[in-house]
């Protein structure tokens, strides 16, 4: 059945969010602030500051004004950079409908706050927080609108929202799983970016294989710790949201992520290193935010503890790899009270 | 405190657990059939078939008789072959001690009767299978001898079994962590290989980051799926043995698993893989055995299903790849029933 979807804002993720959903026969309409790209998208089909060499579908319009967007649309897709979030909500509140079905494919905290996505779309737009639906997984933009199998987990309280979710998105190149654990797919997705930046300083330092292996093993174990006590499902961490994007993520080279923890690896200083980039390393700033989550919560989280030390307090990054390979002796299962698991199915 | 430890035997794994076992110390005594190979690590202290270009330490003897070799050995690590290891365990039988730690290192089931490795030690020497120790995890044998870093898990379900052997091996480059779950850490290391071909597989068709990490992560649900079945914690799946494993076998281009997989993907057929090959593809062979025991016990398994009727039923692999894509929408948690959550802790 064909529907109007909306898609703010268009990056590379929006874009091709936007491909797999006109390939599904829906009237896509991406609504970005910058009058060039809009006209960009509109005349020449493409996108190509974020997506080169891509021809888009014709069934996508791109408009500057949000009301245009909204109208009549049967479901939003906001993928605003973690930053911008709030503003971005703020702006649509005046269009957006109960009705309408709001999904939100971006990772990351707001900084300040500490909060997630969820909590930051449900506050401006006065949603249920629950009700919303985040779509995550190992999902490069430049292979899905190339069609390239792919696989993405949309997760939501609400069943029935997920599926209108999975409903949409789902085709023959583009798989979509269903999950109820909202809370852990965003944990998941938000995470994963600070074990990426480990991997990358791993590689950096000469490591081999079973290095690399061990850090995102225990990166998994200890993210999946923190979201335990967040009210996640472990099991999530195993999935699509966690181990799934967390490979993409520190085993691409391409990966932000990953290229600042490999020059970090290598002896650069931190300052030296994002000058380098020239562009936000999301891995830094997650760091920086789970380093005071696992302060406040009391969870042990030693892997992003020695990030943290290395990027913010000049340690030596071969000290930090002899903390923790030099750490008491452990169990693999270090990991949740059994009383959570029944909340976890109810 | 040093003591004496048996391995048996000497291939590139024994050799490099052996070297980890010398560095801590220990006495070690490896024994193997081959007199060239004992004379060359006793005089040269190389192993140069199975480790070229390493030197070895003069703490570490071969021996050809297994009397010697067990003599006075606080424990014996087993690192035989998974096709030699009833006959292996049936010529130690005469010489093994009760009090004697009982370690083993090899992945795979026994072909025909599709018996994990402890079941088939513990009945060849008459010991209590959940005694024995599995040791397990990310580890490339040229890399630990190398010492670079490096994490492994032990399991038992005797937890003081366990802990001798994180005593035994745990050093500065070898971090040993515990795990009570004996059959999930077995059942991941054969069942990872699986997996681990049809990476390769979806590599050798050209397919992207996303497929791959779509591939490692729902195949690593229905591993864990068939483990829950086999009494095993789904979350030893998402730990050493199981995801941190399927990541360096996956991802390595030096994984025979990997490289039989690729050329699968490329087209050509299995009888020609293997004579490319020449030697025995661990995966194909647990592939034939998951098939048959996800039959026996009615678990989906679908990415072994297909990679099975690629193998044996000359299934097009594209058809292969079409029908994954194409079954019915999923949720990603069709997992565990709730019951056996407090046997994994009991």
């Amino acid at each position: 059945m064909a529907d109007k979807v909306a898609v703010l804002v268009a990056g590379s993720w929006g874009t091709a969010l936007a491909s797999v959903l006109a390939n599904n026969g829906h009237e896509v309409m991406i609504w970005t602030r910058n009058e060039g790209q809009a006209e960009e998208i509109n005349t020449r089909h493409t996108n190509s500051r974020y997506l080169p060499d891509v021809e888009l579908s014709s069934r996508i319009a791109a408009v500057t004004d949000m009301s245009v967007a909204a109208e009549n649309a049967k479901a939003v897709i906001i993928v605003a950079p973690s930053a911008a979030m709030r503003q971005v909500c703020a702006d649509f509140k005046p269009y957006y409908r109960e009705d309408m079905l709001i999904v939100h494919a971006t990772k990351g905290f707001e900084t300040e706050s500490l909060k997630r996505m969820s909590t930051v779309i449900a506050e401006e737009l006065g949603y249920p927080e629950g009700r919303i639906v985040v779509l995550s997984g190992p999902s490069h933009a430049e292979e899905v609108v190339r069609k390239c199998p792919t696989t993405v987990v949309v997760a939501s309280q609400d069943e029935r929202g997920a599926q209108a979710a999975q409903d949409l998105f789902m085709n023959s190149y583009f798989r979509v799983y269903t999950n109820r654990d909202q809370v852990g797919v965003e944990l998941a997705g938000a995470l994963k970016n600070i074990i990426a930046l480990g991997a990358g300083m791993s590689d950096g330092l000469g490591f081999g294989d079973n290095a690399k292996a061990a850090l995102l093993t225990r990166g998994l174990a200890e993210i999946t710790r923190a979201g335990i006590d967040m009210g996640a499902n472990p099991l999530t961490f195993a999935g699509l949201a966690g181990i799934g994007d967390l490979v993409v993520t520190a085993t691409s080279k391409h990966s932000r992520n990953w290229r600042a923890g490999s020059l970090l690896g290598q002896g650069q200083p931190l300052d030296q290193v994002l000058s380098t980039m020239g562009m936000v390393v999301e891995g830094i700033r997650t760091t920086k935010a789970a380093y005071a989550i696992s302060s406040k919560l009391n969870v042990q989280m030693p892997i992003t503890e020695q990030l943290y030390k290395v990027l913010f307090e000049q340690k030596d990054v071969r000290s930090a790899v002899e903390a923790l390979m030099g750490r008491d002796p452990k169990t693999e299962m270090e990991v949740m009270p059994l009383k959570t698991w029944e909340q976890w199915h109810s």
